[in-house]
């Protein structure tokens, strides 16, 4: 699909109306963006998400932000008077521990990440190291030797990590270079961190691309877009047909790559990172969406 | 010339060898790498920089390291035998003073770098802000209510900063954007830094290219390999003949390639940052030495 081709969901005519809402059992939503933003509430997101579970939909999220706890979120929700089970949620933290299992992981983890991403992996029996926080003598030679520490790490985390600093930049690529086994998991790779309107700000995976470069290695990736999360996305959510999922998102690169990667339909709402410019400049299949909305309430008038 | 044409001075003729050390009058030698590494010495470093002068060279200095002091620089310079001036040598944030007052420039400086960076820009005369260094409450808003602060910064300028963190470079992105005649202006951009043989760590030019890429701006950079450094350099060493002065460093970015903007002789020593096969493998041109050799001391054996 060309973005000259893209549909806004109330440019569709009555029939197409029906075969679009009848096309989705589910529906996945992006968080950030999407039901809200960091600074303001997004209108008619709570009658939006009450619409699609009245039309019998199932309702799942799939947020980067680790940052915030299982009980923020599920107050969030509450606030749009929608009731969150653990079980309807992914964020990166979770999909780490999940992948970890999976793989039978044992051993030291060096995580670049917030305390309630850090808490994920802590309750799910991991054992973490991390630091330094605080700043370090301006010394090349005593900089290597506080981070040059041969401690057993096998994993390298990274996600969002307000206090990122060179000097744990310097462990991570340290751990990375002396044990080729030594893992390297990201969570949020967004380069753009989308605050409001207008206002974007440098994104966590900047750090990731810097460790990228200076080991040579490529990470997996569990927050959106990674392919790996994409191969747990089914799994996890229990789908069945994934072209009966509707995906939907603010981001091109996170969500709509994302939503491409597994084969979910995917619709576009630009009340968050992407501009309707943004979207009908984006010659990139992948990050295509194939409808689009001004905002997720857009969706309630389909069942109307 | 193609990296295969690359000759070590060693291997040249008697009449080749009296030709090359009659072709120059001034040698500019980087410092890290050539001189001395983080961790040990170069044998023969002293020995070569006397003959030189012996001979009648005259012997200046161009390095990317800011983080010594003048005096600093002096005492390792004494070690070496050799009695160093401060018009001898050039760092990046004397770079950075000169061209500040060559645009007459006012106003407040957000920097990010060492703070004997910092002192030769207050010495000069000019303002600086800084920060956050400590640590920040892990959340989106009370971190862009802190960084966001609308100082009326004119200039962000960055170099190594052993401690550069995310709310830093939040806040240069912010001073950017919110002002287009805010200068960006950088010291070193090493993507790399050399530590010792096989010793390779993350350089601070990672962090420009974070800066770079989040606001879309070009800095104006005033360390090795920056265009403007070399513009300045003829008139900061009094240089008439371009084409007679040799120019030796370590690494194929920052010193050939500024050897090359400069219309200098270059001679790459494998004695630090990059190896015999970097250069061989070396298809840019501008990155090519003219001639190499294993270290400093080689030039010695020019003048028996």
């Amino acid at each position: 699909m060309s973005s000259s081709q893209i549909r806004h969901i109330l440019d569709l005519s009555p029939k197409e109306r029906q075969r679009f809402v009848d096309s989705f059992d589910c529906v996945i939503c992006d968080c950030d963006g999407v039901l809200w933003t960091v600074f303001d509430p997004i209108p008619g997101v709570g009658e939006a998400l009450k619409t699609l579970q009245t039309h019998g939909k199932t309702l799942r999220y799939i947020t980067n932000n680790s940052v915030f706890t299982y009980d923020h979120y599920a107050a969030q929700f509450r606030t749009l008077g929608i009731t969150l089970t653990p079980s309807d949620i992914i964020h990166p933290a979770l999909a780490i521990v999940r992948h970890l299992k999976s793989i039978h992981f044992e051993g030291l983890i060096f995580c670049l990440a917030t305390q309630p991403f850090k808490n994920v992996l802590i309750n799910a029996g991991f054992e973490l190291t991390e630091g330094p926080d605080q700043p370090l003598e301006e010394s090349f030679k005593k900089i290597i030797a506080t981070v040059h520490d041969r401690a057993p790490v096998r994993a390298v985390v990274i996600d969002v990590d307000f206090n990122i600093n060179y000097p744990k930049l310097l462990r991570a690529e340290l751990y990375l270079k002396n044990d080729p086994k030594c893992l390297l998991i990201a969570g949020a790779t967004d380069k753009v961190l989308h605050a409001r309107k207008g206002f974007n700000l440098i994104g966590p995976g900047h750090f990731l691309d810097v460790l990228e470069q200076s080991t040579g290695r490529k990470a997996t990736v569990l927050g959106k877009p990674g392919k790996e999360l994409a191969n747990l996305v089914g799994d996890i959510f229990g789908i069945e047909d994934r072209g009966r999922v509707l995906f939907v998102g603010d981001m091109l690169e996170q969500d709509m790559v994302f939503a491409s990667r597994c084969g979910f339909q995917k619709m576009l709402v630009l009340s968050g990172g992407a501009s309707k410019d943004d979207m009908l400049q984006e010659r990139d299949v992948e990050r295509v969406p194939d409808y689009y909305a001004d905002r997720l309430e857009d969706l309630t008038k389909l069942f109307e």
